[in-house]
Parts: structure tokens; C-alpha cells; sequence
């Protein structure tokens, strides 16, 4: 029985695991879709999203499929619940990847944003894949030494967040409402992407340590 | 065996009608703070959102407590985990409560939103304050008939939030760019909340019915 467990437990951490790269190819895809108006790829992750849907679905049976199983043990058990939340996780960041391409789908055949920040959003971009891309490993080993560089780069990424928000606030501003908008809600859409990550890296922890936000540097914001 | 687990979902139930009257509370007077310039009001709901965490770390350990005793039904263990799951919902209302009350002191002694919108924000406070209502009474009796009028006014919601795009990118928009991102974002929170609203009137429905995504009039976007 145990084994089975092991074994379910197991399949569902290699689709979490899987979850995370077609989530990171989903965000990269779009950074590119968003900075070349490219509205072929913006609609290929768009439909691709429904393929981490349902991954999402399958790993929510797969989960309640070992809660209703025998003889867990509360790791197992505390390990369970966390997939499942990091799925949840997981299928929201798929949801601000398909927003970044939407909103690429929306400007066509300009690009959404201003070509001065052409290398902010890029940057962005660039952050957002570290960081899933070191959720991923974390996922698959437990090991958190693969999140070294998470924290420094979430407190990057929300330093750039809040420059674009004075940036578009700022008098000199030219781009105009629209584009204001616009960059408010990309910058936003990166900015929940890679605290969505260090949440994921953080339940990881919580699994691993068992203590509950003991990891104060893998603290996100988790909204 | 059976009793204790009743009772111990019996109180979750609880905490959850509980948490849902403070997100219901919350978002009420943030939306008061909004359109009143009231800072005071906005401080005292961001710092009465940890009252809501707490609740919902309880209620995270009284779940993961049901789900390491024996014996448990099925239907025990979905309940818990829609629980569990409703219970981060309603955490997440919460955050976007206080992200209003924030939006409000940020902009003290100035009222956030132009004058000619407040009635429209009054408006999307009133079907927050519907929605979440509903939602608090379908999780307390678990029937889906006290929730007749949340489709409706979700699609309200979506058509409000529409409608404020449009009239924040019209050339006769005079309020300026900072204006048109506080609109923006005030806009997405409350149409977030009542998303949200309705994804847990949703997972009730799920458990009540055993039938996933089944009650087409309760479809939420969950993002």
C-alpha cells in the first residue's frame, strides 16, 4: 500500500514537474509574442493553456485519489495537499502567461509596449523563466539550493514593477492612457508570475523543513 | 470516529462563514474608505486583513488534522480539500479588500476615483457586497438556491469592469493617466473579488452535486 502511495505520489511531482516546464515555455513564448507583435504565437499559448488546464485536472484526481487511499502517513498526507496547491499555483501562472499573450493579441499589429521599454519587458521576461526554471528543480529534487538566486531576483523584479509604475506616472510620459495601461497590467501580470514561483519554492520548503514560512528568504507574497 | 470528523468539519464550516462575513465586512468599508477619502477606515482594514490570515491558517490546520484521521468517507476528504481550497479563496478576497483600502490611502486626502465614477464604483461595491453575501449563505446551509442571483450579477461585474476600460482609453478621458490606472486597477480588484465569489459557490456546488463544473450558471473564470 505504501508503495502505491510512493508511486502516486511519484507521478503526480513528474506532472508538477511537467506543469512548470510548459508553464516557463508559456512565459517565454509570450515575452516573445509581446515584444515582436507576433499574434500567431500569442494565439498558440493562448490555446496552449488549456493543455496545463489540464494537467491541473488530472493532478487534482491524482490527489484526491492518495487522500482517499489507507495507511498514508502525515508527510504523505502534508505532501498531498501542498501538490495540489502547487498545481493550483502552477495553472494561475499558466493564466498570466496567456494575459501577456492576450494582451500582445489585443495591440496587433503594433506592439504593446513602447519601444524604450522594449528591454524592460524583456528583462522581465528573462527573470520570470529564471525563476520558474529554478521552481521546476526545486519541484524536482526537494533540493532548495536550486533557489539561491530566487529571492534576489523576485526583489529585481519588483524593483522594475514599481519604476514602471512611476515611469508611467511620471508628467513626461508620451506614450499616453492606453499604453499606461498597458504596461500597468504586463508589469503587474510578470510581477505575480515570479511571486507565484517563490510561493511554490516556499510550500517546497515548508514540505521539505516542515516549517511553516520558517524559510524567511523564500518569503512571497502569495496574492 | 465519524462524530469527531463531523464536528471537526462542522467547525471549518464555521470559520469559513465566519471568514466570509469579514471579506463581506472588509470589502464594504474599503469601498466606504474608497469613495469618502476615509484613511482611517482604510488603515483599520488592512490591518484587520490578518484577522482573516489567521482564520485561514487555522482552518489549513484543522484540514490537514481531518485528512491524518481514519476512517474518513469520500466525501470527507472532498469536502476537506474544497474546503481548504474555498479557505485560500476567501484569504484572496481579503487581500483585495485591503489592496482598495490600500488604493484609498494612497491617494489621501483625495479622493481615489473622479467624481463622475464614484457612483459606478458605489455600484461594483454593491454587487461585491451581493455576491460575497451569497456565498456566505451557500456555504453555511451548502444550498445552491441562495446563489440565484450571483450569475447575474457577476455578469454585471464583468460588463462594469468593460464598460470602465472603454471610458478610461476614450480621447475625451480627463482625468489623466494616474486616474486611468487607479480605475483600472480599483476595477480589476472588484471584479476579481466577485470572480472569486462565484469559483466558491462553485466548489460548494461541486461537493453538494458531485458533479465538477457541472452547475453551468455558477461558471467563474478563476484566475
Amino acid at each position: 500500500m505504501e508503495n502505491l502511495t510512493n508511486e502516486r505520489l511519484r507521478r503526480v511531482q513528474n506532472n508538477l514537474v511537467e506543469m512548470t516546464g510548459l508553464v516557463q515555455v508559456a512565459m517565454s513564448c509570450a515575452t516573445e509574442a509581446l515584444l515582436s507583435a507576433d499574434v500567431h504565437l500569442a494565439e498558440q499559448i493562448i490555446s496552449d493553456d488549456t493543455q496545463i488546464n489540464e494537467i491541473n485536472n488530472s493532478i487534482e484526481e491524482n490527489c484526491l485519489e492518495i487522500l482517499e487511499s489507507q495507511n498514508l502517513t502525515p508527510t504523505d498526507i502534508r505532501m498531498t495537499v501542498a501538490s495540489l496547491r502547487m498545481s493550483t499555483t502552477l495553472e494561475r501562472m499558466g493564466d498570466l502567461a496567456a494575459h501577456v499573450a492576450k494582451q500582445a493579441r489585443l495591440r496587433f499589429p503594433h506592439v504593446s509596449v513602447p519601444e524604450d521599454l522594449a528591454e524592460t519587458f524583456a528583462q522581465m521576461g528573462d527573470i520570470a523563466n529564471s525563476i520558474v526554471s529554478q521552481t521546476g528543480k526545486v519541484i524536482a529534487t526537494g533540493d532548495l539550493s536550486h533557489a539561491v538566486d530566487m529571492t534576489k531576483e523576485d526583489s529585481e523584479m519588483d524593483q522594475i514593477h514599481r519604476q514602471l509604475f512611476t515611469l508611467v506616472l511620471d508628467p513626461d510620459w508620451k506614450h499616453g492612457v492606453e499604453s499606461a495601461i498597458d504596461v500597468t497590467l504586463l508589469s503587474r501580470y510578470y510581477e505575480r508570475f515570479a511571486d507565484h514561483g517563490v510561493t511554490i519554492a516556499r510550500r517546497v520548503a515548508f514540505v521539505v523543513t516542515g516549517e511553516a514560512y520558517g524559510v524567511s528568504d523564500l518569503q512571497g507574497d502569495d496574492k
